[in-house]
């Protein structure tokens, strides 16, 4: 494993996106939020994801070129088309306008359509609760797991990020809404053992324990039965409607690596009358009640939703990020130009 | 089980209302609520509960005459303070006021403290639906519930409704985010059954699956594992900071029935700039996949949450609404003038 500083990160994934077509002030906000992710710890999701993004843009699912617009809008609420341009940039345009209406409205709903893979939730959770505010953001995908007792896919992992802010730092929780994440299958492949639990159909329509015949399948078993395939689905039908985009099954349906996707970001800005003290108090006492609890047997202390990302940071800035040979030399090995054909995913 | 005219149970329980403090003005919404959800099929959460609520204002836990105002605002955030009132009312109110403000807003939220129990979650996301808006609304509750991995009571069943307009009638998603509900411990309870799955701790510390155990200790196992117990908690901290009120773990200190506790309001006004056509097309192609998904074997066909609501109020309002017959006596028993002893509670 090699520890890269966080600046040597960010200076090679900038130079590589600028070979490939992204202005200079684009890559640094794209190379800035992919190495800050895995600088927080979030490995699977931060620069292991960087090359993906390249090819994307190589072969055309994602133009470079494309700028975020705000199509309708009416006071708090805006609808906004990412016209297929890169995840991130399209996010960040979209949690910032969340944030800068939330200031004069006191709440505010950006949805985006045609957008594409925003790396990890939880940047723009952790970005709206800096500014003061609660953020709630989700995102769909394309659908690749069941609905509680449907052996067909209907929905996606869709990740749903809540981020409070805080005097000592946010709460922010970044789920995504199947038993298992591909992260934690693709670990116990690696691992060569089996799910503890039914993680999704295998290619026969059996329920399988395998994670590389779940993955292959991709038939994934929802979080939490009949009650998360329901707040999944709900939290597609918003994101999709709200924005007039693509849900989950439409998204399945567009040729090549997942892409179109649709997104809202909501933040409420209750600190605009409450004092944040007595909010930050109310908050601590429930968190108290948390990390006093007793673990139970097999479980270490228990921690609240990125408690440990400060420190991680920390860690990371004096010490370098983490991330896998492979994954920095094929960042390295990346053409200096645009290459015109397919890229090749997982 | 007897078959109650919706309007005679609306008369009586009205009535009886009126008898216990409550003016005629709430006591026809708190009747027209209680008995709408019965007749909308959720049992265990309209008719069944209005001893309890009758109980509660003797007993002072809930004052009949309170009324819920608004204490801070800014834009479309107001902060509601319940004054110890009646459940149904302040959410009533709540979710009038959120929808007043997102359709000069776009978007709204009111948080709400020291309120009391809100019988069933949905009903609110029903009506902001009906007004053409996406409703998101919680609630938190007592403390209950272990956090996934601890063996002491962190969360509350936090009851999540998601709500969804569309011309044919709302989707319509109430999950609490407890492994098992109470409802489906109660109903194994009667029939002798153990729960399929580890349902909480027992009084020794035990994870245990026989549901009055389980019960009596009001140690639940949270749905979800992990995600959801975040998700869950996240919740919590946004009803309690937002509104300045009670968290699951500062609701359980308070003596008596559960009360005093904070609810959140969401309303989101799309349709003032999306077409509602448009709007619809996309959530019907959602909703066929799901329609259309083979089931499982073991299970019946899919169905969106609450598609059955429609047919089974048709239903119940031709043919009455089943109520247990010692629930009906029970309420007919009650009497006629309020009562000053403390109520007794399951």
């Amino acid at each position: 494993m090699l520890r890269i500083k966080y600046e040597e990160a960010v200076a090679v994934m900038e130079k590589k996106l600028i070979a490939h077509g992204v202005t200079a002030d684009r890559a640094h906000i794209i190379a800035d939020t992919a190495a800050g992710i895995s600088r927080d710890g979030v490995y699977s999701h931060g620069i292991n994801r960087f090359k993906r993004l390249i090819l994307s843009i190589d072969s055309g699912i994602c133009d470079p070129a494309a700028t975020p617009e705000c199509v309708a809008g009416f006071g708090a609420f805006e609808r906004w088309d990412g016209n297929h341009g890169i995840g991130i940039i399209n996010a960040m345009a979209c949690t910032d306008r969340a944030i800068a209406l939330a200031r004069t409205h006191g709440v505010a709903c950006v949805s985006l359509r045609n957008t594409n893979h925003w790396f990890r939730g939880g940047t723009y959770g952790w970005r709206i609760a800096e500014a003061g505010m609660i953020g709630i953001v989700f995102t769909n995908t394309k659908s690749n797991m069941v609905y509680h007792g449907t052996m067909d896919r209907v929905l996606g992992t869709t990740p749903l990020v809540m981020a409070l802010p805080r005097s000592t730092g946010p709460v922010v929780a970044d789920v995504s809404l199947g038993e298992y994440s591909y992260g934690k299958l693709q670990l116990a492949d690696l691992a060569g053992k089996q799910m503890d639990k039914p993680a999704g159909y295998d290619s026969s329509g059996n329920i399988s324990r395998d994670p590389m015949a779940v993955m292959k399948e991709a038939r994934l078993l929802p979080l939490g039965e009949y009650k998360g395939s329901a707040i999944n689905l709900m939290l597609d039908l918003i994101a999709s409607t709200t924005s007039l985009g693509n849900s989950a099954c439409d998204i399945r349906n567009i040729p090549g690596d997942e892409n179109s996707v649709s997104q809202t970001f909501i933040a409420i800005n209750s600190r605009a009358v409450n004092d944040a003290q007595e909010e930050d108090e109310i908050a601590d006492r429930l968190l108290s009640h948390l990390l006093n609890a007793r673990p139970a047997p097999g479980f270490s202390a228990p921690r609240y939703p990125g408690q440990k990302v400060l420190q991680v940071r920390k860690d990371n800035m004096a010490n370098g990020i983490p991330v896998e040979e492979s994954v920095w030399q094929a960042i390295l090995d990346l053409p200096d130009a645009p290459k015109s054909t397919s890229g090749s995913w997982l």
